[in-house]
């Protein structure tokens, strides 16, 4: 069967990725839920400023209409 | 069954949670309801700027569509 | 039964409320109806610049794409 | 019944309008008629620039989207 | 029969209009048909800055979403 | 029967045309397909800045939402 | 049959491509998957500035959203 985008967010379901948004805040944690609207939840979630730790953000619901792409970090 | 985004906002209602908004504002208090929008209900709403009290919003209702992120505080 | 966040503009029919916009408007103006796309008519509706009275507006019905959120004033 | 946002563009159909527009465009003139998506049909309308008149329009047909608050005169 | 906004866009087809754009632009030109997103043909269409003409853009396919109004030119 | 906008569109199919975008590019090229969303396919297509070739794209699919007006060029 | 913007796409998919983004970012990489939001699964996906490599982004999944156009790179 032919492969969907969305698939990728399934297969790294648990593990870390990286999101950029569009307001360029760079997002790095632990993948645990998604849906259809690519809205995110996010574990140990930490604001990256070229490439460094800025923030701890802990646990975090995304909404995903800010996502510019998700990937796995 | 597997746990989809807006589980994370039911597992704390009535907690205090932190928002960040696409204008840059930070509002942190106690989420008391929410809809599938994301629009949010919060009671004892403060307004932060860099972590620091900025305003006393008090109960606001608050439109899911300015939301980036909706983390447990 | 679980309560949801338009209940909240229910509840505050008729009386005193404080809409932020999105182009950093403060309205103050009591509450007369609103609509699921949270459209809103106020009465005695006051623009406000940083607490103060910046216009009077009378009677207006508010577009609810441009508001972050709605508070009891 | 309970009165819906709207209702107030239909009791001041036929008469002056002051409307607000996110590109901080305010324009006068006679509403006569609308839309369920606050598109508004104009007579007479006028731009104003601090309450000032500042160019003529003549009719115009308002696109919704761009309004933040419609306001009888 | 209630007049609707968009009876306006059907008396004056095949006539000159105005049309102001979220961008600032404004074009002149005779429109020849449009649909229910306000998607517009303008034919002899101009881009006017000022009043005064700028650029002649022949036949054009203007997409709904940009417009702020329509007028009868 | 009455011409509508998108009509525009199917006369031109292989021909080439002007695209004016919302970030203020502009696209030269051929069109070869269009769809509802005004999702367009261009071939030999070029950047242009006030008229002069900035670069050359060659293939592209453009998002309809992008647009604001397509041009017989 | 009528050709369809996507058709592209599906074309390409496998190849490299190169996706201009409405906050100015080009990303080069070869596409794997697409859906109808034209969300899209990049592999070995590079920024790029000026046509000059400026960070490697490994597998990405794109927002449709973000895109002005695709191109067969």
């Amino acid at each position: 069967m032919q492969e969907r985008p969305f698939d990728l967010l399934n297969k790294v379901l648990g593990q870390q990725v990286l999101v950029r948004l569009k307001n360029n805040m760079s997002i790095r944690g632990k993948i645990t839920s998604f849906d259809a609207h690519m809205n995110i939840v996010m574990e140990s979630a930490e604001e990256l400023d070229g490439g460094e730790l800025k923030a701890k953000l802990g646990t975090i619901l995304l909404r995903g209409g800010n996502i510019i792409f998700v990937s796995p970090a």
